[in-house]
């Protein structure tokens, strides 16, 4: 990464009144900041104002920590409710992936990770199945198995190694690449905003189990993937990104889910990639994509 | 229309078994006709066997009459749960439209209808509403107003009074263009197969009121909307068509509304083709659309 | 339109730098400007810097005229090639369409402004065939037909007399809503900016005659249509809006005019939507659309 | 595979006329062949005859050479210009890939083939670089590096290299997954028919080098990518399959780069389906796709 390339990402959500862009740009300009990418919102309906700005860092006269420590008196200034994050795109982001035995979510992040279009450090992958450690290692990639036995305890004892696993790594992001195992509500709330599921439907239809199978029944003519946060709460986290693929009467579940994969795929890996780039502002059950 | 473009449609369900295809193509070579298109399909789950064929008309030495006199032979060959139905396009397809204020639904049909695009006999508009009174009647059509009561039995005489008014026209298709009364359970028997309503919604989520609302509170990323046949269940019945359109953070639920409107239209155009030229083979709660 | 509503549309380019953002916030906010929509894009490629801002009316303490007298001083600063425009979305827009005999985006547009969705001052359709004179006239808005003769002298007769009538309305947008005439270089020139035309294609593919047929003989999967800003070259000016619709093997050239007639339709008014609402930035031959 | 999943696929293509359908379905009727799945087309322009059945091995009497040999004469009876093939699902399809530098289609062809989703034999992957080889091996398969040198003599023995090398493998598919040498006229000459390219536009838009630039120079509002077989005339060939994805001003042609593979593994992934499966029939410069 280039210096002119290494940025600041400052991602702020408060109650909108009037001057926030200017007591912001204003802040920015007085120090030289140049202003690389930018992005506001207001909804209107809870008149919150979001904004996500990218200021080139080699632009500024000082590094993140004194860009932090400035940014308070700003943020002060914009009310108590003022909630707000400065990053840095030149420290890279640290991934965990969690998969069971379906492989095709993690074949397309290992293939973007390996050529480089997803620029993160992988540090491991979990699967409580066996199946997916050749291929995640022949990537150079840690493979670590963790067993989930059916009864209880053994469930709470697997999800705790889990847990100790993932945070060792202190990741940006756990990715639930068609992990087939519900998070219990403690490891929901320790990774809230960060542990981001790929759902086989098109939410809010046919959360839970077997999507497809329920799709087939209801007779849609489209299916579709949901990347969402992951809350204690089934299938119903704020939404980073859906799409959706057309089927008709002579696709049968088989080959529902054969098209769902690759929708499925892309669903993720785009908004993996927004989250990871902090372009994803939630509120409440919603999310703002800058 | 051309004696070259007049058709013969013949729709057939049954169980699977080997040799129907060659006994209905048997039959119609038998008497020259000529297969101008054919679909088959089978469903693996159910074993169930649909297909539709279009016959030129001209290419056979008789008339919709006799080749029906002549198919049941073949259709009773076939098993005693074959279900089949022969139609003539040269029939000009009768069809109402029941609608409430929300116009663009109306405006689209009428515009199809008035260019040609869709070619049939648009007997009448009724609305509980009088709004849609003078464009349809600009457009030659006659327009009945039945205001719809809230209390109980004035609604029941306002369905009648609906009824009456459709079967009279003997319709091949009753369009429910946003049309914003729940049909009681009788009308939905009566009929069955012919009503397609347009739900705002992607179903089988956001069934009921306010889909836009809903899907706004719920944060998705597409909204859609949904062809259906009306059954007594609201919004559960077969679905005909059903596509969907991009929205994101910047949408408010007014946005929403207006973006939805340019789905719903064509999903019902859509659907309300597909229906008009016998391609829709109802099986459970499924489709087939040949 | 509440005072709340009524919004100040400030549009402006120039070369990227530093504080540009930071300059025109403070000037508003020195006022009490309330920001309800911002854009802000920067071309890598050009280095040019693009900005759409609304600001409530009734935030501000004096009215367009004014606010534009204030804004010179800061356009200045921001160097000689800067770019800008304010307008008032209080001031209804004013549009004139063209036609020829193909309706659907006619009806679609007449549709709309009946409906209110499109809030705009239709103020006269003409045509060079007589043919949608009715449906124009039903809807209350004023029918001119200009025959075109197929002679040189007498075509540059008729495309002076669509000029003479296009330009005593002072449109803020005139529509080609399958007009199927050249615009001569002059009218390009003098309309420049404010003519949008709908091609039936997805551009660069299949410019000029017949495009449907090219894309038939093709054999292409999936069909277009594209709205752009009229230019000297056939088709080539910059693109608004594009969207695509899937075809296969099973249709025709028919088929394909009919199912693109949908997008062509989606695709106008969704390109007229964003040039009237001052959210279209020239800057060469491509467009920033915030 | 199970007896009654391996199928025997019949293709046929023929002038069209009275009796095809009964004459094809009364053969295999008097056999007691189960006809699993069935397509029927006739273009309406050139008056052409497709048709492709799926038979169920089992429920013959015989095997594929028999059926060939009998079918001989049902073919006879249709004209001497049919063109038909049958094909056995039960054998393998046998898949070389050729590729440069580029690895996202390598890497989703490799999941796929990987999680046993497209069930073929890939017999090797050749590049003109070395870059794809680690990935490939580590998924076990054979990779070959040949080295295409700047001058024509030395490009003419590489490609007779890659040649025999492919040839030696009689593949059913030979994969152009981003291969970055333009065919030879006789190699495409010798693989007509078998050789499919992936193309990172929607075509006919932008063939040739770098079509990412150029569309982004032109400012189109969506991207695409082709399937098609590799014909002499460059990126001429019958098309399979497009798609394309929505871009906007903030995308430059590194974002469209990004953004294009995502829809050209799909659309790559999807047409090699096809052609496997014995659903594509090319007629001129225009497929069926059943």
């Amino acid at each position: 990464m280039s210096p002119s390339e290494r940025r600041f990402v400052i991602r702020l959500g408060c109650p909108d009144r009037t001057g926030i862009v200017a007591r912001i740009a204003g802040f920015l300009a007085e120090h030289g900041g140049w202003i690389v990418e930018a992005g506001y919102h207001t909804d209107p309906n809870t008149g919150w104002f979001f904004t996500r700005q990218e200021v080139r860092a080699d632009s500024l006269p000082f590094g993140i920590d004194e860009l932090r420590r400035r940014f308070v008196a700003v943020a002060d200034e914009l009310g108590s409710r003022t909630d707000w994050r400065v990053s840095d795109t030149g420290e890279r982001r640290r991934v965990v992936i969690l998969v069971s035995k379906e492989s095709h979510c993690l074949h397309d992040l290992l293939g973007r990770v390996g050529s480089g279009e997803l620029d993160v450090d992988l540090r491991a992958v979990i699967g409580n199945h066996p199946d997916l450690g050749p291929i995640t290692e022949a990537h150079g990639i840690p493979f670590h198995h963790i067993p989930f036995a059916t009864d209880p305890d053994a469930k709470t004892a697997a999800f705790q190694q889990v847990r100790e696993l993932v945070e060792t790594q202190d990741p940006n992001a756990i990715v639930l690449a068609r992990f087939m195992q519900v998070l219990p509500p403690e490891l929901c709330a320790a990774w809230a905003g960060r542990a981001l599921n790929i759902h086989h439907s098109f939410l809010p239809s046919f959360a839970g189990a077997r999507p497809y199978h329920q799709a087939y029944e209801r007779g849609v003519k489209l299916i579709g993937a949901t990347c969402h946060y992951v809350t204690a709460e089934l299938d119903a986290g704020p939404i980073v990104e859906q799409d959706v693929i057309r089927v008709d009467h002579t696709d049968d579940v088989a080959d529902m889910v054969r098209k769902g994969r690759d929708i499925e795929k892309i669903v993720l890996a785009r908004g993996l990639r927004a989250h990871l780039e902090d372009r994803v502002l939630v509120h409440g059950r919603r999310t703002v994509v800058f």
